[in-house]
């Protein structure tokens, strides 16, 4: 790595990047929470100074009506350069269940070279190597090989309801050749892969109410309609025997593989064990059948229950007939799926199998996420797995990920191609309790962050 | 009335009655929340208080390890007089969802000749007449005409854990010929009626986790066990398709109605669009194929679930698969059903269901209640009758309660026949926001509760 851009850059500032970046996760910006609504605004203003000290201009909080996003440019590399706009987020996840992380999810530590805090990998870390990456090369050339833009997200964690109409707001701002996200992983650090597809997702809350009222289970249990088995049917009824999605029409869309793509993710690792164990040691793989596991969590569209609740969840039992009840299902979806023939597609699916007179109130959450793919034969993809290649010595394998985001808007608002340059690994438990980041993998970002500015600026 | 025993003696005491039932209220006894234990304790010294000022002796608050119950006695009725023991409780149901109460639940208020607060019938009101009877007899007659003990439980709602312990250790304290039990209802003002049977109570918590965190729904969604939806699937399996129960051999001893008891059961006044509005606006009816509804809230045993969850359950959306989820159900026994059989016939049924590798911890909840009948041709069962027609003007009918509670182990324990004297009525909303007690039944039910002791006073 001698001869890459930034080498030696993460030695040189070891100790106050690693402050900086304890001091970013000691901020809880949870967005999904409103009472943490000032500390998302803390964090935005915590990454604006990031900015400014790295020697960034430009540099705006911008309101969105939710958790405000941050911006900041350099655009000094003159004619012919391309224009790179660098996508990060500095919101997190919320940190319950409390009781099962190993030490304060805002109190970050590092411990065997991993750093242990919630949005620690998702996505402060990646977002402050970009931005140190900048800051780096500036110190060292005192100028940047492309023309940069960072825009660093605020509600990506609650799905990024307002992004698309703060891109569409600021469209000039905005305006670039080329997007790098940071908020992805590879497959493992002798594995390294970049993400060239996106599922999307469209989520929704579902309240259901089978009376005014909760009602004596000796009373009334046994004759009267109850709202957790109304519930639990639905839940339930949203996949058949063979693990498929049972919205209709829900497949229809769905663009098969191409010979060349299955064959490429056949061709991926893939060790059941080290699965099994990376997922929290889950006991068992299921899924849709006929589907690999690396089809069904990349290239398969799915429906997974992310909340399930009905009735009484206090200490001890409590003689009830639950009067409400409900869920929050995410979908998460393929090309070429689209975000409101899904949302039509579930309310019918409901308006067919609620019992008449229960009440049922759909709430969409998260806005809806198109799935997007990147164009895999442009030359600014050639430049990432160049970059890939000489940071972690293995040409990237293309990988499509399960998570969704706010890419696709990117790429549709700007018109521009979509990288991924993203360190984050599969047993980092993002939005669970223990979130990490391996540091290792921090440093090689910001290598990386580097030297893809370089080899985009060559064109 | 007027030739009744306590005939006026609630115009003449009226005032102090209802400061007394309004005091009481006002104590938050919440035996299932371990936050309201002091509360607990508080209401039981409140109602020891009060048996003394009632001028029944040996007044004693008795530790079971839960919420203490109050004794007090009256034993000097002398030779060949019969000893009856009343029971009722001072705990209460939790409140939540404390938003659904017109006023706050322990800040009672009489509003149209109702009292609402929580425990307002279950079971401090019909506690209350008791005592207040007893006061009465003893004030206009300086005596009773038996020998009295009453009993007032303090962990009734969470299903009496300690009650039988303490009724075995207290043995010779308790003896009794009749228990008289003041926590059941009638099927309207105008429709009186006593329970001579009482389901049983068999409840569990069940916790499963299917991994050891919750993981994101993107990068393993589709591929892996999801927590809510197994629990969502076993509660979904409780019931077949006829709303019979699942459980292996779970009506192989429910014992027929017969012929005398069914013609009895049809000859209830039933209307279906009262009983719909009375049970909180429940959109229709369903239920164990081939009964009609009051079998199935009397004489049919029952897999009620009270309370499911999995999952996320705050604002907007987190996009993860569930780690962890359970369920708490409470099944209704009926006689001859033995809830160890059907304690072991629920761990069969889910160790058949629940996936290997998924991990359930099963947590019987309250006790284990058997199912009790009364024997209808005993003499004080009549003298039951008498009272009721006294005070109501009309025979009253025999029902099956749906409820459970602490009944059977009064009567086995302490072999005696248990009588149900209750002035609750369907639509009370107890175990609900905005629990009530009719004060016109609550004046009656103070006239009957001393007309009674009377009427066994006789023979």
């Amino acid at each position: 790595m001698a001869d890459l851009a930034l080498a030696g850059y993460g030695e040189e500032e070891h100790e106050r990047i690693v402050s900086t970046l304890f001091d970013w996760l000691r901020i809880p910006s949870i967005s999904a929470d409103p009472q943490h609504a000032s500390d998302v605004r803390g964090s935005a203003e915590f990454c604006a100074r990031l900015l400014r000290e790295a020697g960034l201009e430009n540099v705006a909080v911008l309101e969105t009506g939710g958790g405000p996003a941050v911006y900041a440019d350099w655009l000094h590399a003159g004619r012919g350069a391309p224009t790179v706009l660098v996508y990060g987020h500095h919101d997190v996840q919320p940190v319950d269940p409390l009781d099962e992380w190993r030490s304060p999810p805002f109190d970050p530590v590092i411990v065997d070279g991993e750093c242990l805090a919630r949005g620690a990998i998702d996505d402060k870390g990646q977002t402050l190597y970009q931005i140190e990456a900048a800051r780096g090369l500036l110190a060292r050339a005192g100028r940047l090989p492309v023309n940069l833009k960072l825009l660093v997200e605020g509600e990506e964690e609650v799905g990024s309801p307002n992004f698309e109409a703060l891109l569409r707001a600021e469209m000039s701002r905005f305006a670039c050749d080329i997007v790098v996200v940071s908020d992805t992983g590879m497959i493992a650090p002798d594995v390294p892969s970049t993400t060239v597809g996106m599922r999307g997702l469209v989520a929704f809350d579902v309240a259901l109410r089978s009376a005014s009222i909760d009602l004596h289970s000796g009373m009334w249990g046994g004759a009267v309609p109850n709202a957790a088995r109304v519930a639990a049917d639905l839940v339930t009824a949203l996949h058949d025997d063979a693990g498929r999605v049972t919205l209709p029409g829900f497949y229809d869309a769905v663009r098969p593989l191409s010979p060349a793509e299955k064959a490429s993710l056949d061709s991926h690792p893939f060790n059941e064990a080290e699965f099994l164990a990376s997922a929290g040691g889950v006991p068992y793989l299921e899924g849709e059948a006929g589907y690999t596991t690396l089809e069904r969590i990349g290239v398969r569209p799915t429906a997974e229950v992310v909340g399930l609740h009905a009735g009484y969840a206090g200490p001890g039992i409590k003689t009830i007939v639950p009067a409400t009840g409900g869920f929050k299902v995410a979908f998460r979806l393929v090309p070429e799926q689209v975000p409101s023939e899904v949302d039509a597609s579930f309310r019918a699916w409901l308006a067919e199998r609620v019992p008449p007179g229960i009440s049922v109130a759909i709430t969409p959450e998260g806005g809806g996420v198109a799935p997007a793919l990147t164009p895999v034969d442009h030359p600014a993809v050639g430049a990432l797995v160049r970059t890939i290649e000489a940071v972690w010595g293995k040409v990237p394998l293309f990988t499509r990920e399960g998570g969704s985001g706010p890419e696709e808007a990117l790429g549709r608002v700007l018109g521009a191609p979509v990288l991924f340059l993203g360190v984050g690994l599969p047993d980092d438990r993002i939005h669970a309790p223990n979130e990490r980041m391996v540091m290792d993998q921090f440093w090689k970002g910001l290598v990386a962050a580097g030297q893809l500015l370089v080899a985009l600026g060559e064109g």
